[in-house]
């Protein structure tokens, strides 16, 4: 029997094929809205509280108000509900929740009287790279070519689909933005790297999105006494990387063995990341 | 009698209320496509061999091909028929034309195999801003908070929709973008300037749009024996502007006599932008 494959869109749920949106969605002609992606295992949704503070973060930082019925728990609870109804409460899946300005003949400013915002949420299986996550995978560097905002999770992202691309095509799993000289993150994910023996990734500011793997693996670190200093790691520091990762929702701990064709320390996954992807997976478990 | 609303979206024509598009759409989850905004006087449709090479050097910068039987010249043809069917023979008009990359299950990565893009088309009534062509009209100066790519014509127009509506709120008609200590165009337009008695504007690069109405209006300087010279105006350079104004396909030149409060020049309209207005006014009505 073929499973069930339900969305939400703006109060009612669809079969996924027959979900539609209005061609005026300011989504689809401005990519007006924001979005999380949540990581559920067996039904259970992981760091829901961090994601839906960082949802109307990004609502708040894009000036869009939800509707008073609707909230970003309301969202996660209509997740939980998806999950149920698709036949995803065994084994991993992920939950995707988007928002966006709502439909309005097409002119920049906002809607004048505002229009309810569109609410799209929708769930996937999801398979983990457990292979990857053992062996290591490849990193190109890749210019930053983002806005100004990337703190704020809109749908804007273009340069990340052009990044992302470009690694597929170098047979690489991420490409890692290049900005002034400096390491932001990657295209889908947060980067960390040890230099000269110190843990290091980018602090948060305008120029990164502050990860909730980052965030959970920050406390995780700081629970082993392990130092993590948040400062960019410079490209002029990059062959002294004697371990990089990346870390997201989807991704974990990701170890990178390899960046634009040249290994990384040894070529294999570093102590320090195995012992963190080990915490971490076991924070995923017990949950 | 209503007139007709009639959109075209993929190869089928809908009462505009009707067309709807997957929420799977590359434009609606990533802001994944590009556009073009043409205007037709009449019925008739202006520069369209510019906005068509355009359209096609956004499409080839974001590495979207368009299927066999679909062109930017088959996009003007519907748009011309959209303009007859709905009634817009007289007067003005515009037409929006937006390709995306399609509908595909969401990974930022391009579909593969690839998926036909997504085809929308559209046409309004416009109305231009005939008093305050006349009258000039007010500037705030704002953060250019876009992407590294601004010469493409994308859907990630987040940074301009947020610029837009602060000028707004200000009682401005457009934002001027400032980017390391230049003025690179508006939200919506291009920006010239005279400074100590020479006319410039920004030169084509990746900060800005190649405007059709800026090249337009390049050439018809030319003819007028006008120099023009294309290097940015710095922010320091402003309280020296004796003119300023913008250009847009639907803002024609558009005077600014008021940049955040302080008037430009003697806060009216200047003597060369008068000229310019004039002979693009004359090169739309002869066409």
């Amino acid at each position: 029997m073929k499973a069930k494959d339900v969305v939400y869109l703006n109060g009612e749920f669809f079969p996924r094929a027959e979900a539609r949106i209005s061609v005026e969605d300011r989504a689809f002609v401005f990519g007006d809205g924001v979005y999380e992606v949540l990581r559920a295992i067996n039904g259970r949704l992981f760091a829901t509280r961090f994601h839906n503070d960082r949802l109307r973060r990004s609502l708040d930082g894009i000036r869009i108000s939800l509707e008073e019925s609707d909230s970003p728990e309301r969202f996660t609870e209509i997740g939980s509900q998806l999950l149920r109804e698709n036949g995803l409460m065994e084994g991993e899946a992920t939950v995707y929740m988007q928002v966006s300005r709502g439909v309005a003949p097409r002119l920049h400013n906002f809607p004048s009287p505002p229009v309810p915002p569109s609410v799209y949420i929708s769930v996937s299986r999801f398979k983990p790279y457990a292979e990857l996550a053992q062996t290591g995978a490849n990193a190109i560097s890749h210019p930053d070519l983002r806005w100004g905002r990337c703190d704020l999770k809109t749908l804007n992202l273009l340069p990340n689909v052009l990044a992302a691309q470009t690694a597929k095509e170098r047979g690489a799993f991420e490409a890692m933005l290049i900005r002034d000289g400096v390491v932001t993150e990657g295209a889908k994910t947060n980067f960390f790297g040890v230099v000269d023996g110190s843990l290091r990734t980018h602090p948060c500011d305008n120029h990164i999105l502050p990860g909730i793997t980052r965030s959970v693996l920050r406390d995780l670190a700081d629970g082993l006494d392990i130092d993590l200093e948040e400062s960019p790691i410079k490209v002029s520091e990059i062959p002294r990387l004697s371990e990089l990762f990346l870390t997201g929702t989807t991704t974990d701990v990701m170890p990178i063995v390899k960046l634009d064709d040249r290994p990384i320390g040894n070529g294999k996954p570093g102590e320090l990341t195995r012992r963190l992807q080990k915490v971490l997976a076991d924070s995923l478990s017990s949950g």
